[in-house]
């Protein structure tokens, strides 16, 4: 259900409107395109930064929680719809990731725009900074910065 | 694992945080977060409007799906914490309604605080406006200007 | 959104449906009624045991997975349905437990009927037993003995 | 995240397990893996048997909730992993159909195996038989007998 497209400092991701994805007015249950949100960042570590985010997690113990999402949903979608979930970097700080996110529609019409901020987060548990904000690593900010920062939004 | 507490135009609603909401960095998985907004939408049409959201969509054929949504993180909630979710209206137009969200850990701590907008949506597939804005219907409009609209956020 | 009667070795966990837990065809999507059996679990140690989950998973370093489920479904749930979800204890083995479970609908109706059996699970990374099975250890496997095993299902 | 590789009497599909599917013991929370059993059987209607099962619902207006469900958990799975779902079908009686599943890990481990039997359900609410198992309609039957059915489990 995945396939890529990156360019110009853009990430594609694109999912399937599953039976599980919806309510009983037909339509996509809004919190999971937070979820697919997420699915893009963890796809465009992977495929794009070519960082895993399996090894940001497990060997770097970096996590990256959200400190603020937002999303405008200016059509439904419905089962079965394919949708395309682009994703650009808006902002990048000391520890801290912009996203601007969109949702299109099998036709190309918008279906959702969003913003999303996270921050390197600390997941050692044996840290003194765990669970506490922290530096981008060097590595990693580098990659960001060859894939490219938009400040505009990508709709 | 809810109680409720409604006074000065809040609504309150307590959840627990279950193994199913929590991510492996052992905290909520953000987009359970916006499920816990409409669960507090949907006990305050129960509870406090006294117009079951059920009858809401099966009798009336209304829903009310997000057309925005968006958080503030402030601090992470992890396993078997108890929340507190407040909402409170803090604005009324003729098809929309503006919530504004927070939720509290055992301490009173700001956890995360936001913002929902709905609109009134027909559900009806045999009706001309089926999935379209429709005016709020004006029993409930009477009952939520006498919970009580607050411009400003409940936090 | 929940109480609870214990006696004779069941516990009680009352759920209300969802928005969020609905399909398209307007019941409860299967794979929630798993989530419930789960909570019920959860509940149970919290509430009924005097062993909360938290202190299990957190201070113990001992997790539940489940290595079989199951589940009848007698009879559609629908949106706004208030469920009533039982629990007993059908068998102890020394590193497995099995549950048997029943969800009822308001008017004591049978909605599922389910079986779950979870094996005591090292969660320390730093063990040699990491992710494996391990004895139930003895205060809990005594205060289960107190909450009463009963071979037959709850239904 | 989806490709197929059917013969056989085999449907296959590819799901990588994400963030949100994963628990605080870092490993798939349990009922997801009944989501992937439902997902694999709406690829299979789309992809296998060439009768979207958007059309199923939408047009036709059938739906096939479960009747039972089981699954065994050999193995955890863990953030990242690659799984592969595999669906064939065991049984079909007059209104139902009974599907034997397997999950296997990118090494080709079997990570989950179950058992899942759905019955046609008429969604029309207009329909005197509203929420009742409702015959296979023919030419699904057809495709079903085509595509194979074997009594033994896939795995």
């Amino acid at each position: 259900m995945a396939t890529q497209d990156e360019q110009g400092g853009r990430h594609r991701l694109d999912v399937a409107v599953r039976w599980g994805h919806c309510d009983p007015a037909g339509i996509v249950y809004y919190p999971v395109y937070y979820d697919f949100f997420h699915q893009a960042m963890e796809t465009w570590f992977d495929r794009v930064l070519g960082v895993p985010y399996r090894s940001v997690i497990e060997t770097r113990r970096i996590g990256f929680p959200s400190v603020h999402t937002e999303a405008d949903y200016h059509a439904p979608s419905t089962y079965g719809d394919r949708l395309c979930v682009m994703l650009a970097v808006s902002a990048m700080g000391r520890t801290s990731l912009t996203f601007a996110l969109s949702i299109e529609g099998p036709d190309g019409g918008l279906r959702v725009s969003g913003r999303k901020t996270v921050v390197a987060m600390d997941l050692d548990p044996a840290s003194p900074t765990f669970r506490r904000a922290i530096p981008i690593p060097d590595d990693v900010r580098g990659r960001i910065e060859a894939f490219g920062i938009a400040p505009a939004a990508p709709a």
